[in-house]
């Protein structure tokens, strides 16, 4: 149908109306959006020949390159549903997520496929594996796979309409990272896709000719929906494979990126750099992931970034809240405007409302906390940019949507203003002598001292407490402090209470492929031999 | 439901997040988002009081006022359907399409109603006529009516769910202007709405906050949806009642004006007003309703303001296309751009593309013109931003939309990079000598003489060639010409052929009710006495 919504249609747009602007800059290699429409379509038509039937899925194991780019166009326009795969997973999780998804193709690049070729054999729905091309363009020849070109050779160059028959079947399968239980499948539609879409350009500000570095992985929630957001507004796609700062500065200062986004860790490694500058373009910064410091927020305002600060998880395609700034807010002191946006937010134009829930009432409504900025509740959201289901688990997604609301397992406060604030994943509280303690406040207020590059909270056992705060810190290079400093440094900011029993210092800490703090690593060691304890 | 897309979601969220800012400015009165959001809902309540039923037509008669501006959400959420009636028709246009629409309740203002009053007796739905405050917000008493803050003193504050149970339900009726034929009511649905808003956005640059000076009528396709896009990004808006020249140059100077939009009209007055001047700050003025003229274009960027081209219809939400500027026009000098950027260019991104069709094949598909910039056919429109339906006229609605396509009865032509140019209403194009003309070329080409203020083209009698142009003109003031100079300044510009036969000099032209030049009049003395000729 005509008026069905769907991503397909932004390359249908820009591929017509700039067919010679640059959609894709990869290491040497450019495409231009006619280029990129191109190769969608003979891709789309090499998976048709392959047999690949409307629905059935094609997964991806890849770094931020063009093939993954065109993968977000060529698999949907096929008929198919795009899985992307974190390339930090082991070769055991790639295999699981092929396997759970029922992918009968895996595309990928030569490097991650070959350590997984064993586990990759066990998979019983798969029928091929496809590696990728070099950075380079040249082809990549595995023992067990097949060249990415050789698949492209049996396309053709018969145009596709790019419409859908309907706006609510999947586009893509997005598989969680959670650092416990089974990874779950998390279905994104074409309706979705495309709303999250023009919320993206809207919230992250991208405008015709958008220029976009790629430092946030495109197997993120398709890359937050940038994937199909950016070419919307015909812009040019910037892949970075790996995320270094002297890179990202390199490409800003000289390949004139507008835009891009990342989890704090990236915008502290950006500070950090030898080559951090303040800069006399336009360039925005979305971050999150993970409150970003107001440290940080306020290091970025002295380098002329623009940040926004958005918060959501897989299942809300990524982005669902912005920390939209209030008018009144340009008045005041740098470090109070960073507090306040260092919050969550509020829902964006093309999502719903985010409610933080205190608990249920009858026949399962929902009843909100009190807007006190105290009183935590779970973080609940619903709508066009939340998850279809989880895949093949009618199970988890029945939980899941609760009282008709996504529940996102997040704790965290409203405001007076509406605005919410992510206090903590749920499994991360600190309860000590009956009072609730939030890890990230106690992270935020160590990392306001100079000394302080990054630091993790966690709960010990405590015989007088039950539990207390322990902080582990990661010192900034050339700056020393010691233990004593560092706790009476909280206790001035914060409630005593919260103030850490002790601090570690370390030389880095342990993280999940996607960037995430293993605190179960950290408690591990320190419940040992004790009964109870958070996991 | 509440995933499902209409614009009241637009002021649930700006009147949440940003409560205190202000909303609409009317002359001396000001709402904020939450004072606009509480008579909403009082409103609502209001109509629902009357009887209003889901569906049901609301009427409205009023300049840019806080109250329309209102009205585009009250009346939706009561479940209504808005009507907003172009305020320069005469009482008996009034009266036919309040009885056309059905509607039981007209609002308006009180030297709106008053002339109509015989008119509107006659009108066998109309249940109560309401007049409107004053600018200054006194009530206003007719014989006839009842006072607007009676109706809202019988509302109530409970607030009222912003969602629908059917998003392809209507929203608005827009009664079309054309100057022959009974007007049609055009439908739009909240998804359309909501999505041409969302287009809106993306494509006039709007951005949180933006501050909107409502020159454009919001009785013309619902303000082309900006009294929903602007609200989407809890923008500023200013009413203004009258357009003058002075006031807008006033506004854009005192109260932040950030974008605008109207007829290329609009654009002449201000270019003309003595308070013209270069502008430090950014201002965005969209354009469209007509071509503007390439030294409009031109004078505009001397002003320092951003000109943007779009063009649409009523059937189409407002705009369709926009004039996207291509990066390689930037090194062009201004003339050659302004002449490139005064076409009507692509379909927008929420919207479908544009096509010219030559003609029909089997089954009624459309065969499109070659894209050669020559060959005119008619421009046809599909997708989410073209109205559901001409409102109780299934015949008109099933001829318009002939092969899938709205035929906009606009004829152009497209160019290599596949931009369309609008080259004449239907029936005004000139045919001599079995050449085409449009009227539109030899505007243009007169139009850039500097002693030309207005000008308009009509086919005249010619005994040799059928038909030939005649051009009217309105001479700059202070500025002189003679018949002969101007014609052989359009030898010099354009096709000799398509020169006029001769030129009147009138002091103005005479114009329909929404700008547009009544070439119908100009025509019926020219063609007085002879058989055939263009109506």
């Amino acid at each position: 149908m005509q008026n069905l919504l769907t991503p397909l249609r932004f390359l249908e747009r820009a591929s017509a109306v700039h067919p010679t602007r640059t959609a894709i800059i990869d290491g040497p290699r450019t495409f231009s959006y006619a280029a990129t429409a191109a190769e969608v379509t003979r891709l789309a038509h090499a998976l048709r020949a392959k047999g690949l039937q409307p629905g059935d899925r094609v997964a991806y194991l890849a770094p931020n390159c063009a093939e993954l780019l065109i993968a977000h166009f060529a698999v949907p326009l096929a008929g198919g549903v795009l899985v992307t795969i974190n390339t930090r997973l082991s070769p055991e999780e790639v295999a699981g997520i092929v396997q759970h998804s029922g992918a009968a193709y895996l595309i990928g690049e030569g490097v991650l496929l070959e350590p997984a070729r064993a586990e990759l054999a066990l998979v019983n729905t798969l029928l091929e594996v496809i590696a990728l091309p070099a950075e380079s363009g040249e082809a990549v020849d595995l023992a067990f796979s097949t060249r990415y070109q050789d698949l492209l050779a049996a396309g053709s160059d018969e145009p596709i309409a790019y419409t859908v028959l309907d706006e609510d079947a999947p586009i893509s399968v997005n598989y969680t990272s959670g650092t416990t239980g089974e990874p779950k499948g998390v279905v994104y539609t074409h309706r979705g896709a495309y709303l999250n879409a023009l919320g993206q350009v809207i919230h992250q500000g991208f405008v015709d000719g958008s220029c976009y570095l790629w430092t946030l992985p495109m197997f993120h929630c398709n890359g937050w929906c940038t994937t199909w957001a950016l070419t919307a507004v015909s812009g040019t796609h910037v892949c970075l494979r790996a995320t270094r700062a002297d890179d990202i500065w390199h490409l800003i200062d000289h390949t004139g990126i507008t835009h891009m986004a990342g989890a704090p860790t990236v915008l502290l490694m950006m500070r950090e750099s030898t080559f951090a500058h303040p800069l006399r373009q336009s360039l925005t910064v979305t971050t999150a992931g993970a409150p970003p410091s107001p440290s940080i927020i306020e290091a970025f305002a002295e380098l002329n970034v623009r940040v926004i600060h958005v918060y959501g998880l897989t299942e809300t395609y990524g982005p669902y809240t912005v920390c939209e700034p209030q008018d009144a807010w340009r008045e005041l002191p740098v470090a109070e405007r960073a507090r306040l946006m260092a919050r969550q937010g509020v829902g964006m134009i093309t999502a719903d409302q985010a409610r933080v829930i205190a608990s249920y009432g009858e026949s399962d409504e929902l009843i909100d906390v009190p807007a006190d900025g105290v009183t935590m509740g779970e973080i609940v959201m619903r709508g066009n940019t939340v998850m279809k289901e989880y895949f093949r688990d009618p199970e988890a997604t029945e939980k899941a949507f609760r009282g008709g609301w996504f529940h996102s397992g997040d704790l965290g406060v409203r405001y007076l203003d509406g605005y919410i604030r992510l206090l903590d994943r749920a499994k991360d509280i600190i309860i000590s002598g009956g009072e609730n303690i939030s890890t990230v406040e106690v992270e935020h207020a160590l990392a306001s001292h100079p000394a302080v590059a990054d630091v993790a909270v966690i709960a010990v056992p405590d015989e007088r407490w039950g539990e207390r705060p322990k902080a582990f810190v990661v010192l900034t290079p050339g700056r020393s402090a010691e233990q004593a400093e560092l706790i009476g440094h909280v206790k001035q900011h914060i409630a005593k209470f919260k103030a850490p029993k002790s601090v570690d210092f370390v030389l880095e800490l342990p993280r999940t492929s996607t960037g995430k703090i293993r605190k179960d690593l950290l408690r591990q060691a320190e419940w040992a031999g004790h009964e109870s304890g958070i996991q």
